[in-house]
């Protein structure tokens, strides 16, 4: 590294090569910025925080950056749960909310062109008025934005149908590490033309370079949709359910699995409209044209009746199931009603291992001696362990890491990947190299160079050792 | 580069690193060796032939390569289009079509794992036995391997609903430059683990590392298909509909836009089932239930009837049905009873541009003097223009380049890609340069450095200078 430069020093330097409202380095705002949401692990302090505007302050920034060999830190509305955007090594964060504008909404090619810092929900919204549909749907997506969704490859209840970002971003315009701009991909829903550096910088984290515009597929607005809850008596059956639709050709845009624990939480908040007589639940969103959803919804009885689940019941009062997403929807604060603190994880196993997992987290509960609940995606496999604490103790605390740490050797064990959407940031580093193995963490390191030589990109993420 | 090795020494110590049968060095060998199947651009003989048979031979061979720095050209059966499998610079060609089990179908999870020399057709057919579907369906489908599918991202007929073959790895076995061997991704259908190698490898043409297997996501079989016939008096209306069809909703497995020639000699093949009046047709197939079917024809009667097609027929009789997509994959074949030659690109436009770009091929087709036919994927913008030779010449082949050129020009002008689904490989590499500009095709190239630092893998495609 060169010689270092003082929090001063940058300030000032920042100031004269974009506009000096645009650079706060007062101590409150480096507190702000000292992580993401995952406030309980590393922070570190920013030397300064840019809100930049447009490529053209990004491209500044990154580039004095670079110059000065000063760490840099991309940043969306920092809503990520595994410190990708904490700034553990000081320097620069670039917050790039300001650069929110829906640049292009096109009807007929069925693509939107939007800035990073554009909210998930406000562009959910936009492109649903023209009847169009982007169906990412991270929990955060009032919040969070599509430059954190796609720099995380973030996922969300709809990938059992939809797929997740990764699976709509078709261009993207990035500033490189000297400042540079590309712009990858394009607008075609197919391409065949070099290197995939869109789907690469995609989960990248913000080491390989800021994206500050993308290029979204965008496909038609289902007509109609309608909720199924499924009741079962064992786990076991509910996931073995969960392979049989799907198998069978009912491809739900949710399906969600719930404990009995879950279940009981959701009614206190909203009466669910079902016995709560079983040990695991299902609950389904169906979408489509009215037909397809009634031929779905007969299916689902049949299969229900032939593998004996407890109870069936398709929801017809759209305020009824309204409801009770809202009270899914509040199933995190709900717990922290009642407990001190959680930690959600994302680990995800192959489709037919849910079962072998669930007992699996079950038998770490017990042994640790920690509470965790389960309330995910089962549809692919994504099942949300959450580590629960009745009170936030020295003991505790280890006992989560030591669970956590279970359940993640546990899913590799079994095919399945260390983050299934949340992204590896600081968290995870020492898990990615267990799932990859370290010839691949070493060709990453070397692709790593290839983008930024310097290693000022969200520096010390995704391994445990810095690149440079 | 090293001192270079002759031919014979080449041959011989590849015997003695691998079984000896599985190494060709014979001039008619080496011959069949010389392209892929697009013979007329520049070839280069191999000086050694390997039929690998386990990743322990195409490791072994890599390495050889690497050690004594000599060019390897991996390759499936060799049925690409653009002369990515060509071995212009000589070497090895590793030929991968020996490694050709399907090694595991899973139905619960919904994967398969392949080696990736298997036959697609081959592989098709296994999986729909198990009621599963894997879509990716290029037309050379009889003899092309997965992995050579992986290898240049191709795509097919069925892209405008399910995308190409790129939607479809989850995760692969790749040997590296120096002979190690990674897995990358796996087998769960969402992950957010680290940066993604699989999709970057994903049409990479061989450049990166060898594809020795790959885990493949499979859908359910869609249980009906139903075939749709649709008439229109101007190109512009065809285009027209194309877009109104998918944005209103209704998402064809199959979207085939003809022009009027390419019904004529279809009929000569199989008689049509509709009157030959139109300028411009559209050939659909529907797939999924039979209410969801009925549900999208009578949308599409709707939307031809309010937008004055000039006929609409939905083909009952599925015999009849087979005949029409049986003329439309001889489309090629039969061209070529009358012509003597023709060049099949696959420009790719966004959809909403295909009447700019159909009018503009036929304005380059007039001005140039050459005849230009189309019959392409308009689904997804992949409008694929036929170059039609009536005779070999040197006249007509200067002229054949002179319209490439000008249609890869006009189709970038409008936003489009050079290659949909065929690759860069040699003929195209002067083209994503204008495609990806300078500052990309500079990062492509640091990240071929970062995988393979001594240039070996398929050296001289997809850019014009060569990395080393």
């Amino acid at each position: 590294m060169a010689v270092k430069k003082s929090r001063e020093s940058i300030g000032k330097d920042l100031r004269r090569i974009i506009d000096a409202d645009k650079v706060k380095c007062e101590a409150e705002d480096l507190l702000a910025y000292s992580s993401d949401s995952i406030r309980y692990y590393a922070k570190g302090d920013p030397d300064a925080v840019v809100l930049a505007a447009s490529v053209d302050d990004v491209s500044k920034t990154v580039k004095y950056a670079n110059d000065n060999e000063i760490a840099l830190t991309s940043r969306g509305a920092g809503s990520g749960l595994s410190g990708g955007s904490t700034p553990i090594q000081g320097g620069i964060v670039l917050d790039t909310k300001r650069m929110n504008s829906i640049l292009d909404i096109n009807k007929g090619n069925m693509t939107a062109r939007v800035e990073s810092g554009v909210v998930l929900a406000n562009f959910h919204r936009s492109v649903e008025k023209e009847r169009l549909f982007y169906p990412p749907d991270p929990q955060s997506m009032d919040v969070c934005t599509i430059g954190g969704n796609i720099s995380t490859r973030a996922g969300g209840p709809r990938g059992v149908k939809y797929g997740t970002t990764g699976d709509y971003v078709l261009g993207l315009e990035v500033v490189l590490a000297d400042g540079s701009v590309i712009n990858t991909g394009g607008v075609c829903v197919k391409t065949s033309a070099g290197y995939n550096i869109t789907k690469l910088l995609t989960g990248a984290e913000g080491t390989l370079g800021v994206i500050t515009k993308a290029n979204l597929r965008l496909v038609p607005l289902p007509a109609h949709s309608k909720t199924v809850f499924i009741t079962c008596d064992t786990v076991q059956l509910a996931s073995e359910i969960v392979s049989k639709i799907i198998y069978e050709g009912v491809i739900p845009a949710v399906l969600e699995y719930l404990t009995a624990g879950a279940m009981g939480l959701m009614n206190s908040y909203n009466p669910m409209p079902i016995p709560l007589d079983g040990q695991a639940y299902l609950l389904l969103e169906l979408d489509g044209t009215n037909s397809a959803i009634d031929e779905d919804v007969a299916k689902l009885k049949s299969i229900c009746s032939e593998m004996k689940a407890k109870n069936i019941l398709a929801i017809d009062d759209k305020n009824q199931a309204d409801l009770v997403w809202e009270a899914r929807k509040n199933l995190s604060p709900l717990v922290l009603r009642i407990l001190k603190k959680t930690i959600t994880e994302d680990f995800t196993v192959p489709r037919d291992m849910i079962p072998t997992m669930v007992t699996a987290i079950g038998e770490i509960s017990q042994k640790v001696g920690i509470g965790i609940g389960m309330a995910g995606h089962a549809g692919d496999g994504n099942i949300h362990p959450n580590i629960l604490m009745a009170q936030i103790t020295e003991e505790n605390e280890k006992k989560a890491i030591e669970a956590i740490d279970m359940i993640a050797k546990k899913c590799l064990e079994l095919g399945g990947t260390v983050s299934g959407e949340h992204g590896i940031g600081l968290h995870k580093s020492y898990l990615l190299a267990l799932e990859c193995g370290q010839t691949q963490i070493d060709l990453m390191k070397r692709i790593k160079q290839a983008f930024d030589p310097k290693g000022i990109m969200n520096p010390g993420k995704l391994w445990t050792e810095a690149v440079s």
